[in-house]
């Protein structure tokens, strides 16, 4: 059975030494002093090693099964979703008027990410309601907000998003879900939703739906979609429980993985809804959780793939097969280990150097929303706006990647379900898909955010890469980094100005080279995190620093990214330069 | 559920315009003029179509199941393997001496594909069968020949190939099954082998294990492994079924994918075997069948792939959502179909460009496989032992990666399971690891393909490749196809040289770029395949074909090849390049 150990030094090597929170002016930063969350990520640790990582394969093994009309979890999950509330880890960003604990949402993806690699479909029941509770303390009511968000915080009452009918997912604007005014209000919610996360299950005793539907007068596609809040039980003005709502659920899906999350289908037969937010401004109220939303699930691509890897690890070391090349390693055993044969090496350095920097890069994107909500700093809000699209769809691609060559080192034990590593990879493929595909994130990328405010947030990124090269010349150690960072950089502007040329004549042409676009930006993006890390790597070891293999392992990885990942933003370039032309060329009826 | 149809119009390409079989001298070539190939694909392509597709998600629901010692097989399994064995399917390319047809082995792959296309699990049984029974056409007596042959080649007996225990796969030296020799020249296995496919099942009545233990006075290591043939039904002399043999299951594996297939646990206990070759010389007798082993994997990887790729072209095809960026395309509609899209497209051509030149890649190797037999031809012995490992390990990789990329194409629908998209991701990731994993092809091409009989074989290839860019000098048609394949063939060669210069110093060097080495190679094959191709389509083309419309999407779909697959060779060599240093750099203890 695989088991997981939170990687707290690498963590905080990231807080402290890459993004130096506790000297941040973000408010609430000041908190994040190194014993705070040492103290903070240890009790996390704890909590995902002993209560999560033992129930992630019983959650893959059992699945959620529909009984009755109720939707009945694996076996431990009550128990274990009981310790998650008493712990205060549902709560641990939360507005503190509503019961939170009011932490910067930097810590809360650290702790986030224990979560998502000792038990990722466990965590989709608090994620789902994570998300919901951002969407009613942004968008509801001050009577919302006191009716709900004090028992969604604490996780008594769970919370959904329902977007996804059977005919459209992406294409919003083809959804078919009614929404029919009452005398008193309220709504008339009619019509299915699918894939939605948590839509029913035996662990809180509410569920409060947030649909997507069309109410009278708001106009054709996207303009008249509106959002309410459907709850499973509806609640008494006075926050206690009355009567079932007109809401069930019409399956759960058999899925390829995350079997311990119940993803249903969802019949909403004239439900009680409430308004949420503005009225025929529902997508509006959906674009503003957005940035946080796609950044879990970038999170989660690279979290699953973290469990892996410390599974891979264990395996390459403990497994004897055949003799190094440069002579004996275990001279006692039959052979040794498989870790001392090169391409093994090369699997797992794939993977070490690859997670470390989405770490980076996702804590850094964390730390720009909290820059962003907490001092309504417009360039870090752009900033983070043209990043979120390469966190998700990079993040999520490369993490699933990282789980194939994970589960690769076991050989034949690898696809066996008992060794746990296909799970693994079966969990991390649904993270390339939701919210919003990959290719969906590319086109968000190429098609709106590079543009966005004029360029100006894609310039300031082009010119903080500049910046960071331009800081240590001279300094022999960083080159293997700025070199390789300067270069790929080049590309990837070269590759924007190639579709400033060509785009607007043949949009075709910049659509082509948008997945190799995102792909290229990702890879700048760990470039630069890299850089940084290894500049704070030889910062610690000039100033003496006593743990020199942390830091030499660090700048190792990062050598090791920069020599071996960088060389893939060349290839993206030339595909993005091939144009339109190979990519349209066929009929449709010639595939 | 998907649908599956053969592409015969493909296969008659590669059969007909690229290898031109019927005019070769390989024995038994002659035959396959274009309606008897036709005839045969036909008739093939109607039972996977018709019998063996649906049964694809049957099997991989049910899956196979251990009852009182006996594994059962999905339902229909057994009426669908008596259609195989009254349709002659499972003898065509087998020995007439014992009741087999003689047909070339080209002919058997292309029939194979759509076999492995439409229920690769199903045609696991009667794959292994045909291993064992090469296995014993080539080290067998003539007794044992008569004895075991017919019933196997007719598949009223079946065959496994038993290698992998518990502690080695990988390194056989280290197995320990143990086979005592016993006075009537028989001898007493004893053991416990793995993942053994097709190991016990209820479609035939006798099954006949291949089995590798160590017979005393062999020495250490593989040395001193011998192969026995172990009936599980011991057979008389005059052929009829005696005492059972003392073989049985422990244990039916509980896989991530071809859930149809029984992967077994075997244990030997004292069980009565007979040796298959000579003494000792039982891993030899193993590699004689390798080629044709690995080559039936790589037919896999890409041959699932293929079916994954029809279902995602029917479904972007058919599901509406968005609009193409240059203009509405189904004005009829509330949205476009998903293929007017440009990166469904390019998903769709990653697919397509792949999977035609795995085909070729494919029937060419086979060929080779012909050649090599028929003619005794040294040189097509030593090409296709070189082409090996890469067709099994990027045809594999690659295959895999199209599978991922079909069933994104379904978006969220993708990741359920009744839409059977996951099961062809699933079952496609076990060509990555058995029959050798993939790192282990790498190294077998890097560490000995490159430098048999002194390299004298890919000097051979580059020499091929050098003329097939020559032949074309002045075609400005074919610039796109030999440039793009000059440049990847130089960057190859600059690759072998840096192994050269550097591997003998410091083997790490060449072995931290096998893995990347096998990925150049395999697109400088499939380069010179889609050239080969697109010379052919031209062609036909120029000789007034009137099917135009084939013939233009095969060179459009090369194109796509060689400008966008192409440029990863850079990126491999560059890899390569940087050498074993940020490979090898970080101790065990720092992973």
């Amino acid at each position: 059975m695989p088991s997981y150990t939170a990687n707290i030094r690498d963590m905080q090597f990231v807080l402290h030494e890459l993004l130096h929170v506790s000297s941040s002016e973000v408010p609430g930063y000041a908190d994040l002093e190194r014993d705070f969350t040492e103290a903070v990520l240890d009790a996390a640790g704890k909590v995902s090693s002993e209560v999560l990582a033992p129930l992630n394969p019983v959650g893959d093994h059992e699945g959620c099964r529909l009984e009755n009309g109720v939707v009945r979890t694996p076996k431990g999950f009550d128990e274990a979703f009981a310790a998650m509330k008493e712990g205060g880890w549902t709560a641990l960003d939360c507005n503190p008027d509503y019961g939170g604990q009011g932490m910067p949402y930097v810590l809360n993806c650290a702790v986030g990410e224990m979560f998502v690699s000792s038990n990722m479909a466990f965590n989709m029941y608090q994620g789902l309601t994570h998300g919901a509770v951002s969407a009613i303390d942004a968008h509801g009511t001050e009577a919302q907000k006191a009716l709900y968000l004090p028992k969604m915080i604490a996780c008594d009452w769970t919370g959904t998003m329902n977007l996804t009918e059977p005919h459209c997912g992406t294409d919003l604007g083809l959804l078919r879900t009614k929404a029919e005014p009452q005398e008193d209000g309220s709504y008339k919610i009619t019509g299915t939703k699918i894939f939605i996360s948590a839509g029913d299950h035996d662990l809180a005793e509410n569920i409060i739906h947030l649909v997507l539907a069309k109410a009278p007068g708001g106009g054709e596609g996207t303009k008249g979609i509106s959002l309410f809040i459907v709850p499973k039980v509806l609640v008494n003005a006075d926050g206690t429980l009355g009567a079932r709502n007109a809401v069930s659920v019409g399956k759960v899906e058999h899925k390829m993985g995350i079997h311990g999350s119940a993803t249903c289908v969802m019949n909403y037969d004239g439900a009680t809804g409430y308004l949420l937010g503005d009225l025929h401004k529902g997508m509006r109220a959906m674009f503003t959780m957005m940035n946080e939303a796609r950044l879990g699930v970038g999170l989660q691509g690279y979290a699953v793939a973290e469990a892996a890897y410390q599974n891979a690890v264990a395996y390459a070391k403990d497994r004897l097969q055949g003799r190094a090349v440069t002579g004996v390693e275990n001279p006692g055993g039959a052979a040794d280990p498989l870790i001392v044969h090169p391409d093994i090496r090369r699997a797992l350095m794939d993977q070490k150097s690859f997670l470390e920097g989405a770490r980076a890069f996702t804590f850094w994107g964390a730390s720009l929303i909290d820059r962003a909500h907490g001092l309504s700093d417009h360039d870090a809000e752009g900033l983070i706006s043209l990043m979120t699209p390469v966190i998700k769809g990079f993040l999520t691609d490369k993490g699933f990647e990282a789980c194939v060559l994970a589960q690769q080192i076991y050989g034949g034990h690898g696809y066996i379900e008992e060794q746990g590593m296909s799970q693994f990879t079966r969990d991390a493929r649904i993270t390339m898909i939701y919210e919003g595909a990959n290719g969906v994130q590319a086109l968000d990328l190429v098609g709106r955010k590079l543009a966005q405010d004029g360029g100006k947030h894609v310039m300031a990124f082009f010119e903080m890469v500049k910046a960071e090269c331009k800081a240590h010349e001279g300094d022999d150690r960083m080159k293997p980094f700025t070199e390789a960072l300067k270069a790929a950089s080049k590309q990837l502007q070269t590759a924007g100005m190639y579709f400033m040329q060509n785009g607007m004549k043949t949009p075709n042409a910049a659509l082509s080279g948008s997945y190799d676009f995102m792909h290229l930006m990702g890879h700048v993006c760990l470039g630069l995190m890299w850089t940084r890390m290894a500049k704070a790597a030889y910062a610690a070891l000039d100033g003496g620093a006593s743990d020199t293999g942390f830091y030499e392992a660090k700048i190792a990885t990062g050598r090791y990214y920069m020599a071996r990942q960088m060389p893939a933003c060349a290839m993206h370039l030339a595909r993005i330069e091939s144009g339109a032309e190979p990519v349209m060329a066929l009929a449709a009826d010639q595939f």
